[in-house]
């Protein structure tokens, strides 16, 4: 078993789910009657969010760069980050053991499932850059945004409570409906949820498309991973 | 702010609690809009148990003290372990930081609330050992315990489900009547709950005598030595 590295607190709610997944997932696939070791390093949500806004993207870098530094230390052997936001930075991160990307994991699923017309919702930061536009376009897929004003609606549902994992039925009720406006408007026939704390609030039995857990499929990549012998 | 790593995986359930406490206890504590860095080395509960089992003790101080020694690496300032039946060895493990006792916490608290004759329950190994009744006994207090077979009673309740934060309804039906029956026998006028996986099945609202969750001082412990320039 190859020993996972976790950087977490962004945020936490979807770190507890990553913790969770990875060792019921690893215990589920193996049948090991052990448990798996796992190093969570949890940054500060704060500081990389700021980084990211007064758009110092370097600063994003460093700051992941050194958790993956401070895993690797600890003994990590494969590192991933439980959330997808930080994946803006991915390819500058520096790191001396593989990474697990929740991009990489969440296009492969979507090829493999089909799809062509794939609403993309998550953070602004993730809805405004190509984080998932721009491989999915390159797959074939059209990558399908909610219009300006849209995301920062979506956006603004986010703040405070969604992040800290506490889903307010008000606000569930108005992302759904403005989510069910736009599937119809743009004919998506799927929706991909960009943010690891969105599916605490939009579930597949809420909507009429196919739902896209990029959580679960990262985590399900981050069970792969440790237990197949020679990276892929 | 000290960085906090924390020794968890035992089980992982009571580690998602201590995770978010701490978080949710530093940021309320200090008002601060950023959020603590916290490291968690997950490690496997079974090979714990199993040494414990053995009573091969100097292999349970072995995996804590490494444990102790990869979350210093990382940058940890002060450690805790995530649960109560680790602290059995807790003189024997190597730590060159300060490492916070589930043990001093529940006592120091135990003392300021005046409780006299406290029923304490928890793992076999737990109740087995002096690990709270000794130092109890010292401050006067009268530590209590099930009689042998209502301790295997209990213990036989934690397994498969609690020990991985499951709560079966009918489980924690008979966990109550036994409980409540023992307070009675003992004229206990407090209950410890010296396991940091019990607060998920038994609430202050089950029972009539004062409930006392060793988890929940634990964490305040923790975020106190945290925020804390000093260690007292």
């Amino acid at each position: 078993m190859k020993k996972v590295g976790l950087i977490g607190g962004i945020g936490p709610a979807s770190t507890v789910d990553y913790y969770m997944g990875i060792i019921d997932g690893y215990r589920e696939k193996t049948g090991d009657a052990h448990y798996p070791e796992v190093i969570v390093y949890s940054i500060d949500m704060t500081e990389m969010i700021a980084s990211i806004e007064e758009n110092r993207l370097d600063k994003t870098a460093d700051q992941l760069s050194q958790a993956v530094s401070v895993l690797h230390t600890a003994g990590a052997e494969i590192i991933a980050m439980a959330s997808n936001t930080p994946h803006l930075v991915y390819n500058e991160i520096r790191s001396p053991v593989p990474m697990v990307s929740i991009i990489e994991a969440t296009c492969k699923a979507i090829q493999k499932m089909c799809f062509r017309r794939v609403l993309v919702i998550g953070t602004l930061f993730t809805m405004r850059s190509g984080l998932y536009t721009t491989p999915l376009k390159s797959l074939g897929v059209s990558a399908l945004l909610p219009t300006k004003e849209e995301q920062e609606e979506i956006f603004a549902l986010f703040f405070p409570n969604l992040e800290n994992g506490i889903v307010v039925a008000e606000d569930k009720e108005k992302m759904l409906s403005l989510l069910r406006w736009i599937i119809k408007e743009q004919n998506a026939d799927s929706l991909l949820l960009a943010c690891t704390e969105l599916p605490l609030m939009i579930r597949q039995e809420d909507m009429s498309v196919p739902v896209i857990d990029t959580a679960k499929l990262h985590i399900e990549a981050i069970v792969k991973a440790m237990i197949t012998e020679k990276q892929d």
